[in-house]
């Protein structure tokens, strides 16, 4: 297990802490106008001031939250006070971005390799990971209606493998299940995969490892295939996206794009916006997701559109599905985004795991 | 833990013998003709006498019911009516009670204070609990689209806290997420929230802790938070309504509003009666609450009314969510009403934890 | 435990076989053409010669996955290969047949008895089952909207039971809840359940214990209860159909109908054929069930037709809740079909529990 310190920051620090002051957050003991003028009250009859932090627990974790009932008040809200400030925590490796391709006679190819890796899940937090580029999630791959695609998939694991693409319509042999529809990708190997995308197929997938696969996607074998519509006009609009995709195994237990709070994204839109989302499972529990502010129209689920969206503030995410939701950007400020099992997203230590937060911006 | 029984009762025990002599239950070895004259035959070929149970089980609990499987059939069968029986035990304390407000320049005011005391969730069973104003769940807010709302929250607790108003609209800084949106209340301290009720929020939602909320909110720091339309015709009509909040953490293990069986409460309603079912899930895990009997039109979804209205007999309840559903009380009789994670529901004791009753009276 | 293998073969090993070839499944190193003739390249840097398992996991369960990690890859290949050619797995007793009944007046006339007994849920493994006429799941009930029904049960198990008709609409005396709607069914006693099949209940509904039921459906009281429409122009058209019961309990822990995969039962279609799924979870978690290689149209809930049906490759079945889908068979080929909670499919010994394959045939 590496410990050593080597992240480059990725995230701008001073993002977050600016937008904690336009939105208001008040100082302990402080009073404070709300955006539209209402008068917020604080009255302090005890002693507020929060003494510093004597334990480093900044990168808490599920278990350590086990460990320890016999903190003061102070101790408990030092601890989640040190948390907070430390988001977006730097961290090395960043998941989920486009992955390249080349053209070879109107084919777009794609190369992945299987990788045994260490993770830095959270500041000096490693796990053993499994992933595809070095990275979990692996690179999004997003394409078009109407493409052809190929993928050579090295297997640098030292166990095999095989990809299936999850809600992508593919040919019987393409669809990456050892023994049933090809032979496992050995250690060594390359195997290529070659399909058409086809029309009516878009929306939010997924591409992940069907061979032993509680243990190679717990441990991040695992990426967002996005196909775009080839007529815009399909699929509803937005102006911005981000995908979500949770996990709850091995790299870090619950996690948001292979990172756990404080070190997950944040998400930054302005006023006015139309935002995206598009909510991954791969893990093996249910992760109702609560955005605090606004609500969400969930407008797809497996990627087809629904007749009819539905409106709501916590999206049940259950393992294997995909749900669109469309956030408009109508409320200023800093808005708590986390799975609503609490314990996934909050101890006695403070806020850990799948939190992250939602900044509006003018 | 307090173990002498203070209880005042604050159900009738007749009105349960009452109804469900009116309903028909049959004695052992008893013929019965059913309502719509189909006729029953019940052929005894053993000895169906039941002896007085030598177990003092009444109050089951999940535990319990872990730690014998050497019982006969009778030994079962007398522990599972004595718990019937038992129905609706009597318990000290009852939440979700309309929380009373004072009106000052047009603002509705409400008072909460947070608080640790001890909760009986079953007949001479006690939980360490925290919750709103001494009860669990904490005492209903009700208020009406257009009206501005002032909550005053004492910090009674040893630690400190915070109250998110979920699926409430409300400014960034009354949204209770401590060093997010506000310093954490502190033991002692008074915060006050205060914000307008935005039209078109109208709904079933809720308010709890937002500060080590997995311990918090399990231990019973949260309510229901009501919203009338300003305009009742854009709602669906009903005639009786029972708001019903699960929880599944320190309070009894599995519970329906604070209280577990036989101490949940039974809803009755008169034959022909619309009543609108509330379900808020508080816990950490799905809980799909089947109603015999009848069918749960769902008619809104953490507030937003559904454009098509979909009918269940079985509503999965997951954590965050919020389900309005329409009940038509078509059929008479005492209807079982609970979670179908069986292991939620019954044991090798007789049923336990989220079990109710629908009674349907003439 | 019986360990004597005394099965009859139920299935055609060499449906499988052959079903696979015509798929052009490839061998170890091969190259191979998909159907729409997109080239696959298969290159082999490695030694991709499988062993001869030297351990006799064919019938893998979930404890034995967690005892090895240490297995090379090519052993964990040929454990995974051996489970996937050992299906259909041959094993005695096959559950969910039709129940044959008599006419009395106009009646239809059922007999069931709750029998303990040994089920064999996987070839050479078995379970302390109980069941309904010596088979789990118990056998399909089918009437149509306007029948009344008479099902006599005859309790042989050595305590107390009865069947509620979860879905079905039924006098409040016909509900089957120990001491809320009748007496218990004591060992050796026979009760008569007797009701009417009323219009608009049409749909997949189930019959199961209410009484110790978490313990006894978990071991098997349960079964299917099909209400054809009386007019089936109400209902969606199809060709073929399949009922899926999922269970999570001491039955081989997680199975379909009463089976765990290699011992699981394939669904095989024509090309072009409409399957009718009906899902059932009979279990105590969520089992989001994943077709691959073609959406299904989720046309009815609880037995309820939705009025906007919805398209989904993932199904999440939640305890309690009764699913219809209607696939098209338009894709050639073996597919997997299996639980997305990988924990309940797939471990380092190869895919095991809620495992099946839909074979779409010329």
């Amino acid at each position: 297990m590496t410990t050593e310190d080597t992240t480059t920051p990725r995230v701008n620090r001073r993002r977050f802490a600016g937008s904690v002051a336009a939105m208001g957050v008040v100082a302990a003991g402080a009073a404070a106008l709300a955006p539209d003028g209402v008068r917020i009250v604080r009255e302090t009859k005890a002693d507020a001031a929060a003494p510093e932090a004597e334990h480093d627990h900044g990168g808490t974790t599920t278990s350590a939250a086990q460990t320890s009932n016999d903190m003061t008040a102070d101790e408990m809200d030092a601890m989640h006070e040190e948390g907070v400030k430390a988001f977006p925590q730097a961290t090395e490796g960043k998941g989920g971005m486009p992955l390249e391709y080349t053209e070879e006679d109107g084919v777009k190819v794609f190369n992945l390799t299987a990788d045994a890796f260490q993770w830095e899940f959270q500041a000096g937090k490693y796990a053993d990971a499994f992933g595809y580029n070095g990275v979990v999630p692996g690179p999004e791959i997003r394409v078009t209606e109407g493409d052809t695609i190929r993928v050579h998939l090295t297997n640098n694991l030292p166990e095999s493998t095989a990809i299936h693409w999850h809600g992508v319509m593919v040919p019987n042999n393409m669809d990456g299940v050892p023994f049933i529809t090809q032979p496992p990708i050995k250690p060594g190997e390359t195997f290529t995969y070659e399909f058409p995308i086809r029309e009516g197929n878009a929306g939010t997938h997924m591409y992940h490892s069907h061979n032993n696969s509680t243990e190679q996607v717990g441990k991040g074998l695992l990426g967002a295939f996005i196909i775009e519509p080839k007529d815009p006009s399909t699929r509803p609009e937005f102006d911005v996206e981000y995908t979500m995709i949770l996990n709850d195994g091995p790299i870090g237990g619950y996690s948001i794009n292979g990172k756990c709070f404080p070190a997950t994204e944040p998400i930054t839109v302005k006023l006015g916006q139309k935002l995206m989302m598009r909510f991954i499972n791969e893990g093996q529990m249910i992760h109702p997701m609560h955005l605090h502010g606004m609500p969400m129209k969930v407008v797809a689920e497996d990627g087809y559109i629904l007749d009819v969206p539905r409106m709501r503030d916590t999206i049940l995410v259950d393992p294997g599905s995909r749900y669109e939701a469309i956030v408009e950007a109508t409320e200023l400020g800093a808005w708590a985004f986390h799975c609503h099992v609490l314990s996934h997203a909050e101890s006695r230590h403070g806020m850990f795991g799948m939190v992250t937060v939602l900044f509006v911006e003018e």
